[in-house]
């Protein structure tokens, strides 16, 4: 059996995430293996790197697939390109080593966020930002931003109720920067819990609005859902880079 | 009664351009006209700089309209914008001059028609981009496109085959540059005839993948239309800005 690496981007707008559900309907795992089991004319699973939530995109996600077919890695790649929709994309397809894989390989993960921090309209980038008119204080964000860093107990940005396993993850860096209308942050760690990135995201706003210390977030960790910030909307969250 | 002026953007994707057909439906002046006319009760026709084809977009349509309304230009701006869907923005509205007219006051227009020149997926911007995989040549494009800059009959540029005015325009800029896999065309003039920036980029392409000679384009002025090149689509096309 080959082992085979895609490197793939996706406008998730339209689709029900990454992971299929239980039909391939509407989901860009489900997408991609429909048209790779055409392809190769052989049914095909596909691993990738994680799940990205319903709405959000990616510019960087990591798949792998096991096939017996020869097609030259070439071959599928054009074939790939020619069937899917136009808002999913593959960068690259190659055969890899028999030990990768896509999720269980990852060392980290980087998640960009962008929101719109501004009335003026945003209409040719409108499905990737959330738009937030109300001005943001750029300075007590980044200085909630440095209090995430390092090992913590997330437990209060995981948004699923049912987990039983850890939920203490390593952020490496977390990044806030204003590019004229735009405020973007940036966050790599090691692994996200569910709604993890989206729910910092609403804390660190909250702390931009001013409606909470940027020196609370500490009492955060180990703490309980309801404690931390809102969901903010899956449209400004793109998967960026995996790194193995 | 107060002359307005509106700076507006557009993803022009789902219209069928910016000029009013018999109903409002579909078109970007429609669409603002019901809208207008709705926030200041009051029955209003605007006009725009010029038209844009069906599936163009705008970064810089300007528009003027006239109203006995008293409301401040801040309140017209924020309704619009609550009002408007999220493909037509609006940068600016503010009085002007009595003696302001959007169209007939143009002094120069501005487009950029992007290529997206490579084979890799275009999944974010794909909107806005003519995607052409064969790799076009620069040079030759760029020595072709020196031969439009300054005044001569543009019929061979022309779509409108019952035009009856002159076709003698000017062209004061015309450039190709490459920014990793896209080809940008800039065009400023004082006027362009129907289609006539969507044949140019037509003609260089053709120049591009040598399938025409760089210096054959002088030949081309005061010719028959079936003489210059193809029409490319209208989704690479933005206009984005007019000079008063």
């Amino acid at each position: 059996m080959r082992n085979i690496r895609l490197d793939i981007c996706y406008d998730g707008t339209r689709y029900k995430g990454w992971q299929r559900l239980g039909s391939a309907e509407n989901t860009v795992q489900g997408k991609l293996e429909q048209i790779l089991s055409r392809i190769l004319d052989e049914e095909i699973e596909i691993s990738g790197s994680g799940r990205t939530d319903a709405g959000a995109h990616a510019k960087g996600q990591v798949a792998n697939f096991h096939t017996v077919s020869k097609m030259p890695c070439p071959d599928i790649l054009s074939a790939l390109r020619r069937y899917l929709p136009e808002d999913i994309g593959i960068y690259s397809c190659k055969e890899v080593s028999d030990r990768f894989h896509a999720r269980l390989n990852a060392r980290s993960k980087t998640y960009v966020y962008r929101i719109w921090n501004s009335e003026k309209p945003c209409v040719f980038d409108r499905r990737f930002v959330y738009t937030l008119p109300e001005m943001l204080d750029l300075e007590k964000m980044q200085q909630a931003a440095r209090l995430f860093l390092g090992q913590h107990d997330f437990s209060a940005f995981n948004a699923n109720k049912k987990m039983k396993k850890s939920t203490v993850r390593r952020i490496d860096s977390l990044e806030v920067c204003r590019k004229e209308n735009e405020i973007c942050i940036t966050v790599t760690g090691d692994g996200f819990l569910y709604n993890m990135v989206r729910i910092i995201v609403g804390t660190l706003i909250e702390v931009g609005l001013s409606q909470r210390d940027a020196e609370t977030v500490s009492a955060l960790f180990g703490a309980k859902r309801e404690e931390a910030g809102h969901l903010v909307p899956a449209r400004g969250l793109c998967l960026m880079e995996v790194t193995y």
